[in-house]
C-alpha cells in the first residue's frame, strides 16, 4: 500500500477535495482513486459502488431497513445506503445487551403478554414489519411484527425503538398475512397461516384424532383475518375493539391493505386450497405436492369496513376473547370474496396509487395484476363463476384481472416505485424483474411489459424499496434480501448469513452497489423509511418508566431520596445510577429475601447508558439516561454478589459496582 | 442522481476499467469517481476512505475480527475491511436463529455445563476473546472466551463456529484476567475480577454478615487465577488437568500470557490495592474513591511452569473441584511475585518478542514497561522492595521497568505491530497513540517514544490490530473499539450502538478508514485473525452431531430409516430433513407424551440449512446440511401443532410442514 496523508479535519479536507476536484489531469485525488482501487484488486465500477454506498466517518445514513430477524425473534434496523446494522431491537427473544427479559419490569411485562399455553414463549419468527402510516406514508410512530411460528404480534415504539407490547392473537396458532396497516393506521392486520383446529385455544386445547385430521380436515380446521384497532395515542393494540373474519381452511399467506380507491379492502392470498394434509407416513401425498395439484388457488379479499360495520351492528360473536364475524355471515354481508389466482402464489402487494393488486405465484412465471374497478364492479354486477365449498363467490379470473407479466422463474413478491413499475423477486432464477404498471402510470403497449433485470445471489424471498409499500415511494433505493449467500461472504461455518443487496434504481437500469451479510437472523421482508420522518429520543426525561412513557412512581428524581426498606422478607430498594456509582452501593440481606430493585439512571447525556447485573442471576438491565426500571430476584444462597455496571460508562466504570451481602 | 450505465459482468467491467484507467483526462472512470463523490457531498479522502475498506461484491474480507459482545453474552465475527458483521455466534446467551437452546441437545448441553448454583443461567458478559495459538500465531482452531459477570469461560470451535463448551470456573464468581492462551494452548487463563468469599460455592454459598463484609474483607475475599488445560485434540477444557492460584483480594484486572523469552509466565494487573468495600450508604467512601486512593497498584506475575510443578508434586490442595496453590505456597515455591504499577491500571499486554509487558494506569498518562529480563534478575537477586500484607515479594519498580512513555490521558490497552510500535487506547483524549518499545526495535532515544497519535469517536476500550497479540503481527490495520458513539450514527434511541473504528497502520500516520456500529452488543476487546489461517466446514459430514462432531447414533444416513416408535408416554421420531419436506411428516400423540425427536438433515449442499419449529413450544432446532440433532418436548395440551421448517430453503419452503396431532 502507498503511503498516505494524515486526516485533519473534514471540512479542511473537503476545501482540499474541492481543489483537487478544479486541478489538471494526473494529478490530485482523481487518477489516485483509480490507483487506489487497482491496488485493492478493484475494478473502476467497484470503485463507483464504493462511494456510491460509503457513509464517510461521521456522515449518517439516509434511510433505515427496519427487516424482521425471522426466527432469531428481532427487528434489524439497518442504515442505507452503507448498509450497516444500527440496532436489533430485541422483540419476541429475550436479549441481554438490551438488558430485555432478564428483569427490567418493562420489558418483562412485553414478553408475558405473549405468552401462550402455560409457558411464556422465549423466542419468536419474525415476518412482517409494518410501519404505521398517516395518509398512506410511513409517519415514524411505531412499528409492528408478527411471530410466524406462533399468532402474535408486537408493537415497538419508534420513540425509543424498544418494544412495548406482545398480543396473542386469539384463534391464530400460527400467523403469516400481515402486520400491514391501514393508510392510517386505524387497523393493522393480521391473518393465520396453517389453520387451526375451529375455536382452537392455547390454553385448554382441542383434542383432535389423527383419523379426523386426515379424513375432516375442510370441517376441522379455520383460518381467520384479524384487524387489530390501533390506540392513536400510543400505537396499542386494542384487542377490545379489533375483530376478525372466520376464513376456510386453505393456507392464507401473504396479505396487504388497500388504499385509495382500494381503501376498506384488505386482500390476502392462499395456497393449499386442495387442503391437502400431508402424512407421508400415512400413505399420503407429501404436502409440497398435495398442495400443489390445482392450477388455481384463491385471492381473498375482505371488505373490513363492512366487517367494522357488521360488527357495530351485533353480527359478530365473541370466540376466545374477540369479536368473530362467522364465514356465513361474512358471505352474507358481502364482506368475503375469492378470485382465481395462479397456483401457490406467495405475495400480494398493493400498487401506491391503490389501483392495482399484484399477485405473484411461484409456481407460474408470471405476476397478475388485478384491478379494484374491475373487482368491485364484478361485485356488483355478480359477476361470479361459483362459489367454493364454503358457499364465498368467486370473480371470473378475466373479469377482474387487468394484466399479467411474464418476468421470469418463481415470482415472489412485489414492491413499487414513483414512477409506476413494480420490482418482483424471481426466487428461482435469483433475480429482480422491473415491470410496468397499466394506466394512469403506463398506456398503450407500454403497459405491463417486463423492462430490466438483475441477477442476485441467490435465492430472493422478499425486497423492499424506499417507501415501496407506501403511496409515495422513493424509488432510489431496493434491497434485495436474500436467502442463500453461499460463496458470497468469508466461510464462517455450515449456517451462512443471509445477504442482503442493495439495488440502485435511479439509472436507467438497476444497478447492484453492494453485499449486506446479516448473521444475526434470517431477514424475511422488510421496509425502509427516510431518516427524516423518524425522531426518536436522545435520552429520557429524568425518572421514566419505558413501559408508560410517564415518570415512574419509583423514581428517584425530583425530590425522592436513595433508600433501602425493609420488611419480611422482602429488602426494597431506591438505587439512583450515575457514573460510577451505585447510590446504595451495598446491601445486606437474609437468604430467602426478596430484592425489590428501583434503578433509576440519573443522567441527561445522551449515550450515558449504564447496566446492572448480578453474579449467578438472570438479572442483566440496560438503563438508558432518565430511565427508571424496577428488578426483583431472590437470593437464595448465601454470599457477596458484586452486582456492576455492564456499560463501559466512564474511566472508573470498574469501579462501578456494590455489594450484595447475604447472610444465611 | 445521474443515469448510470447497467452492470454487466465482473471481469467484463475489470476491462472496461482498464481501458478507462488508459484514457485521456476527462473521460472515462477517473474524473466520474471523484464526480460521484462530489454528488454525494463527499470529499476525494472521503472516496478514497471508501474504496480503500469496500469489499465488491462477489469478494471476500481478507480478516475476520472476533469480537466479544459484552453483556450480549455472544461473540460476533466481523469481516474486516467492510467491517460487515459475518455472523454472531451465541455463546452464554440463547438464540433462537442458530437455534442454540432451544431444544437442540448439543446447545443445551454446552448451556447447562455453565449452570450456576440452582438456575441455568440464560445470559453472560462476554469480555476477551482467545483465539487458540501454536508457535506463538493464531491457529485457527477455537476461541475461548470468559463470562465477566461469572466466572465462566466458554469454546467456540472454529470448525462450525458454534459454541461446544461452557464451564463454570471453581472458587470464580465473576471473571476478567483472561482468556488469553499460551502460545502452544497448553493453558487458558482466566482470573477472578472481584474476590469472592473464601472457598464459596455457589450451590452452598457462603454466609457473609455485613459487619464482616466491611470490617474484614482482606481476611473474608480472596481471588483466582486458573490455569485451563486444553485437550488438544478437541480444544476442550480438561478441569481435571487444570489447577489455581490463590490471589490476595486485590480486584484483579487483564492478563496476558508470557511467550518467547517470558513463556511460563503469566502478568495480571490488579486495582483496589486499597480493598475499599464500597458502602455509601454505611459512610465509607464510593469505591471509585476508595479503590484510588495509593499510588501504586500491583502488577502479578506467575510463574505457571513451576505451579504446574508444585502441582505435579502434590503440593496443590483441592478446592470445590479443583487443585489449588495456595498463597503460602504460591509464595514458598517462587510462583507469585508483585511488581508497583501506577495507580488503578486496566491493560497489560506481552510484547511480540515476549521481552517486554506493557501496563497502562488509567489514571496516569504513561505507558509502563516492564521487561521481562529485568523481573528475572531482580527475581534472582532477591531484589525486593518488601512483601505486600499477604506476604508476597514486591520487585522494586525502578529495577523491572524499561521505560515509560507518556501517551496521553487515560491509556487503557495496548496492542503492537510488526515492528516494534504499541498502539495504546486513551479512554479519556478518545485517541490512539503510537509509540516505540525499546532494544531490539529501537535503540537509544528512538526508543520509548510516543511517534503519532488519532482521535476516535468516542470513549475508546480496547483496540485490536492484526495478529496483534501474537508473536507475528501484520501491522496493517487497527480496530478501535469506542465505547460511546453519541452522534456517529443515524439516532436509532436512547441506546446507541457502539462504534468500531477501522484505522489503516501502512502509511506514515495513522488514518480512519470507517465507522462501524455495532448494533447487537457491546464488544469490549476483539482479537483479528487472517481469513488464510481458518478452515471451517461447508457441510457436516452425513449424520454429524456437533456435540461431539462424530456421526449421531440417532442418524439418518447410510441405512438407517425414518420411523416412529412407540412405548409408554413417549413417541419417538428418526425424522429425516429435506428440501422440501419431513418425513414422517404427521405425528399422532397423546396429550402428556413426551416427543423425543431425532432430526437429520440429509442434504449435503453448502447453504442448504432447514429448521424445525413447533408453536406454542420453545423448541426451534437449526439444522445445517449433514446436521443431526435430538430435540424433545411434551404435548400436554391437545391440538393440532403445524411444525415447520424456519429456514426459506426452497421455492415449495411454504409447503415444508408437518403436524404433530395430539388427541387428548
Amino acid at each position: 500500500m502507498t503511503k498516505r496523508q494524515p486526516l485533519r479535519t473534514h471540512w479542511t479536507l473537503f476545501a482540499l477535495g474541492l481543489s483537487l476536484l478544479a486541478a489538471a489531469c494526473g494529478g490530485g485525488g482523481q487518477g489516485e482513486l483509480v490507483a487506489l482501487a487497482a491496488e485493492r484488486d478493484m475494478s473502476p465500477e467497484d470503485a463507483a459502488r464504493a462511494i456510491k454506498s460509503f457513509v464517510p466517518p461521521g456522515k449518517l445514513d439516509d434511510y433505515i431497513l427496519f427487516a424482521s430477524g425471522g426466527h432469531s425473534g428481532q427487528v434489524f434496523a439497518v442504515g442505507l445506503p452503507s448498509m450497516r446494522l444500527l440496532k436489533s431491537i430485541a422483540v419476541f427473544t429475550p436479549e441481554s445487551w438490551q438488558g430485555y427479559g432478564y428483569g427490567a419490569d418493562w420489558s418483562e411485562n412485553a414478553i408475558a403478554g405473549g405468552s401462550i399455553g402455560n409457558e411464556t414463549l422465549k423466542w419468536g419468527d419474525t415476518h412482517h414489519p409494518a410501519l404505521s402510516e398517516t395518509d398512506g406514508d410511513y409517519d415514524g410512530r411505531w412499528l409492528y411484527i408478527n411471530d410466524r411460528a406462533n399468532g402474535r404480534i408486537a408493537m415497538i415504539d419508534l420513540t425509543d425503538f424498544r418494544t412495548k407490547q406482545v398480543v396473542q392473537i386469539p384463534n391464530l396458532m400460527t400467523s403469516h398475512g400481515g402486520v400491514f396497516a391501514t393508510p392510517d393506521t386505524r387497523y393493522v392486520h393480521v391473518s393465520s397461516k396453517v389453520p387451526a383446529p375451529k375455536g382452537w385455544n392455547p390454553k385448554v386445547g382441542t383434542s383432535v384424532k389423527i383419523e379426523d385430521h386426515l379424513e375432516h380436515y375442510p370441517d376441522l380446521y379455520r383460518g381467520y383475518s384479524t384487524w387489530l384497532r390501533i390506540d392513536q395515542q400510543n400505537g396499542r393494540i386494542l384487542l377490545d375493539e379489533s375483530f376478525q373474519i372466520e376464513l376456510p381452511p386453505y393456507t392464507q399467506d401473504l396479505a396487504d391493505a388497500g388504499k385509495g380507491p382500494s381503501y376498506g379492502w384488505g386482500f390476502m392470498n392462499s395456497y393449499n386450497s386442495e387442503m391437502a394434509t400431508g402424512g407421508v407416513n400415512y400413505g399420503r401425498p407429501p404436502l409440497e405436492a398435495g398442495a400443489s395439484e390445482k392450477d388455481f388457488d384463491f385471492l381473498h379479499m375482505v371488505n373490513w369496513k363492512k366487517a367494522e360495520e357488521a360488527v357495530a351492528a351485533g353480527k359478530a360473536e365473541v370466540v376466545n376473547g374477540i369479536k368473530v364475524v362467522s364465514l356465513d355471515t361474512a358471505i352474507a354481508e358481502g364482506i368475503l370474496f375469492l378470485a382465481p389466482e395462479p397456483r401457490s402464489p406467495h405475495g400480494v402487494d398493493v400498487a401506491p396509487n391503490g389501483s392495482y393488486i399484484t399477485v405473484a405465484g411461484k409456481l407460474d412465471p408470471r405476476v397478475t395484476v388485478y384491478s379494484i374497478e374491475k373487482i368491485e364492479e364484478a361485485i356488483a354486477k355478480q359477476d361470479f363463476e361459483g362459489k367454493d365449498r364454503y358457499g364465498i363467490p368467486i370473480l371470473k379470473f378475466d373479469s377482474v384481472v387487468a394484466g399479467q407479466v411474464e418476468v421470469g422463474a418463481g415470482p415472489l413478491h412485489t414492491q413499487y416505485d414513483h414512477e409506476g413499475y413494480g420490482y418482483t423477486s424471481l426466487f428461482l432464477e435469483s433475480a429482480v424483474a422491473k415491470w410496468s404498471l397499466g394506466p394512469p402510470y403506463h398506456e398503450g403497449d407500454k403497459a405491463f411489459k417486463l423492462v430490466d433485470k438483475i441477477p442476485v445471489h441467490y435465492n430472493i424471498g422478499h425486497l423492499a424499496t424506499a417507501h415501496g409499500d407506501t403511496m409515495k415511494p422513493h424509488g432510489n433505493y431496493l434491497v434485495a434480501l436474500n436467502k442463500w449467500s453461499i460463496d458470497r461472504f468469508t466461510n464462517v461455518g455450515p449456517l451462512h448469513p443471509q445477504n442482503l443487496q442493495l439495488i440502485d434504481l435511479t439509472g436507467e437500469k438497476m444497478a447492484l452497489l453492494r453485499d449486506a451479510p446479516i448473521g444475526v437472523g434470517e431477514p424475511h421482508y422488510a421496509q425502509i423509511i427516510s431518516t427524516k420522518v423518524l425522531k426518536p429520543l436522545r435520552v429520557y426525561e429524568l425518572g421514566t418508566d419505558p413501559g408508560i412513557m410517564a415518570k415512574s412512581d419509583s423514581a428517584i428524581a425530583g425530590g425522592a431520596e436513595s433508600r433501602i426498606e425493609r420488611r419480611d422478607g422482602v429488602v426494597e430498594v431506591w438505587m439512583s445510577v450515575i457514573r460510577s456509582q451505585f447510590n446504595p452501593d451495598v446491601i445486606a440481606a437474609k437468604k430467602g429475601d426478596k430484592v425489590i430493585i428501583h434503578l433509576s439512571n440519573v443522567e441527561q447525556t445522551p449515550d450515558a447508558t449504564h447496566g446492572f447485573a448480578v453474579p449467578t442471576k438472570n438479572v442483566n438491565v440496560s438503563l438508558d439516561a432518565g430511565e427508571t426500571t424496577t428488578v426483583e430476584f431472590v437470593v437464595d444462597t448465601p454470599g457477596s454478589y458484586s452486582f456492576y455496571c455492564t456499560e463501559f460508562c466512564s474511566a472508573l466504570h470498574l469501579e462501578m459496582q456494590g455489594w450484595i451481602v447475604v447472610e444465611g
